[in-house]
């Protein structure tokens, strides 16, 4: 128990302590800070508290802008981080809680802070590990014969996102404008996206550097897992359909991706490990792991148009529905020497789930447009439209208390009038 | 002319004057130079010179580790810098010339100087804009009839690369492992890449930031679009094989990618300005520009395997084969709304010439392994053997001055052996 009350429902009890990144209408600095109940503890108020073996002499690290240089510090010092943050806000433990001064200034009320980006990512991946949602867009695009890659279940197919478009949860997002082929027997046209999307998503940050050639075995992949936030992968479909051959898509993921801001660590997620998914035909040995590394995360997607006025769960999904494990992902991306640093973002692809009501995207949801996505009061949806506020939200449920990931948001707004872009 | 003698064969005289960063044994900080005949001029010891309308308040810009500020201040900063660089290098102008102090402080030989990645790199994007590339490759893999793919000549394909893994000219390059399928009737296996490659490219580093959101449109492309260095985007072709269905290559490429140290400025450029190649179809107005943005730049790969004492040309290219303008490369790189930051790197794809002497790629030159590559004293190639040094040299040639970008060169080094990632 900590001595800042948390409410029973609160994602940021004592178990969890997510880190992130925040500044404040009296100091814009953007700042280190940990989440606990309502509050955030801002770290570069308190680093001088941490004095363990290793982090006395690394206090620096909780002073900067982005959280990059802890996460390069490594499994022990993020160990002894949580330890001293579970010292400080025990409720048993004087340090912070009867230095009233110290308190004033060392937390934060979450309602009066802005959340930043928690690193500056240097690059970002996008892995596609679901095999429901692989199975489905297959099937909607070629079939259930064809539906997976011959690939697909030999190797966590990935590739490589823009970092610079990686933007915190609530930044809205502009419907895109680009190039779309709707009639195949007439050449491409520049249009505003008419199939916008979202894709629900979780994504790691990656801990310490590694060198240019030097793969991460398996069995030392998890040294190099800071922890965890959502991410929406925002989604060009008719863009994406055109251009994305032979080299994957491109402009249709590049204009907005959207992560929550606490990033829940994996010493947090520990305790609700679950079973791997089954791996048939079983993984080359260099991509094999017997430990489990899946974790039971329930996800939620609401949806609210300009028209509603409360939102509509739209999919209800899990993160444990992935198939490749974020410890294969990360090891199949080093293997042919690709360097890693610390605070590389690492997507999960969007997480469906078996049933209609647990897919992780509109495409699946409205089935290719040839189904309704039911918001309620005769509202309905295939893609999405502007106005719509997309809302993802995940937890993990302990006894008596949740490990929770907050939300991660955005709004679709209209797109920019593209008179100037055309000439 | 400038009081630093430059031998006519020099890639660097004053017409030139290209951008880079440095370190020297005595001083292992790297900083920013030019480069003037077989000489660095150390940018960081006279940036208090920089005493134009724009710089003089900027000067902090030439302090830097890196280009980005530089490059982020844009055009008009870009050509005072340049203005500012002819006039104190000039063999009429004594402020350097004959300060025997500040000359002993300012210049350091290229010999005794340490090049490294001249802007720390947010994003690197590789494009796929030689035709004659994209159609030798689609009929290797499809046939002549369905070489290039329908969206080819309607955009400017592309992909996201792996920023991390860029590294300076001289960075030696382990062959990757990984996995490949080289029989199709059999699973896949984990294996040293047995068709290593190098692929002749040219790539522009970006100016100015833009927004989220916020296209560039085709006649203000130019604004970002700072200079030009060469880039060999190693590839492992059995991996890339396997792998890049759907979503494009991935671990094929991301092992390595390797820059020429100096940035040639666009105003260098300008005198070798040519036609833009003939586009048929003609492109969407948002992709549509007239004026010339095609340049003249000539290419040459040698390849030196350890058993050979003296390199061998295998090919000779161009920069003005690309189909598609650096212009359009950038202006659709925006149009959904990613947005830049200084610094990001625009590869331009394989540059192809016409004739099997000017392919860019061993995958070409050997055609799929069906062709020996011919080194001279009966040596021959299909693909990179271990030891083999690719060099790329690259120039425009002036009346009596070339435009040089140096060299871009590489070793092969055998694969770290595997025993510790394969378990
Ligand atoms: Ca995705
Ligand atoms: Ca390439
Ligand atoms: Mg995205
Ligand atoms: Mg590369
Ligand atoms: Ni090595």
């Amino acid at each position: 128990m900590s001595f800042i009350h948390v409410s029973p429902e609160s994602h940021f009890p004592i178990q969890n302590l997510p880190y992130g990144v925040f500044s404040t209408g009296d100091n814009d600095q953007p700042r280190i800070g940990v989440a606990i109940g309502d509050q955030i503890l801002d770290l570069s108020v308190v680093g001088h508290l941490f004095d363990g073996p290793i982090l006395k002499k690394k206090q620096n690290v909780f002073k900067k802008k982005s959280l990059n240089k802890f996460m390069g510090l490594g499994r022990e010092a993020w160990k002894e981080a949580r330890n001293t943050l579970k010292f400080l806000l025990s409720s048993d433990q004087p340090v912070l809680r009867d230095d009233a001064s110290l308190r004033t200034k060392a937390f934060v009320p979450q309602d009066q802070a802005q959340m930043h980006v928690p690193a500056k990512i240097g690059d970002y991946t996008d892995f596609y590990s679901s095999k429901n949602h692989a199975y489905n867009v297959g099937v909607m695009f070629r079939g259930p014969d064809n539906a997976l890659m011959p690939n697909w279940t030999h190797l966590p197919v990935g590739y490589h996102g823009r970092s610079s478009s990686v933007v915190i949860s609530g930044t809205p997002i502009h419907r895109p404008s680009g190039q779309i082929r709707p009639d195949e027997s007439q050449p491409p046209i520049f249009s505003t996206c008419k199939l916008f999307d979202f894709e629900l998503e979780m994504a790691f940050f990656t801990g310490p550097a590694t060198n240019l050639g030097e793969a991460v075995p398996i069995d030392k992949a998890q040294d190099h897992i800071f922890g965890a936030v959502m991410m929406n992968d925002w989604s060009a479909r008719d863009i994406q359909k055109w251009e994305y051959v032979p080299l994957g898509p491109f402009l249709s993921k590049n204009l907005g991706t959207s992560i929550s801001p606490w990033v829940v660590t994996m010493d947090a997620l520990q305790p609700f490990l679950v079973d791997n998914t089954e791996q048939d035909p079983e993984p080359l040995p260099y991509l094999n792991h017997k430990d489990n590394f899946n974790f039971d995360i329930d996800l939620e997607v609401t949806l609210k148009g300009d028209e509603m006025s409360t939102p509509a769960v739209i999919s209800k999904s899990n993160f444990k529905y992935m198939y490749w494990t974020m410890k294969q992902q990360l090891t199949h991306h080093t293997v042919t020497g690709c360097n890693l640093n610390p605070g590389d973002l690492m997507g999960s692809g969007t997480i469906s789930g078996p049933t209609p009501d647990s897919y992780g995207s509109m495409l699946e949801l409205c089935w290719k447009g040839t189904k309704l996505v039911d918001l309620g009061n005769g509202i309905t949806r295939r893609f999405l439209q502007d106005g719509d506020e997309v809302t993802f939200t995940g937890h993990c449920q302990g006894e008596g208390y949740k490990i929770g990931f907050g939300t991660c948001t955005g709004k679709v707004l209209p797109a920019i009038p593209t008179e100037q872009i055309k000439k």
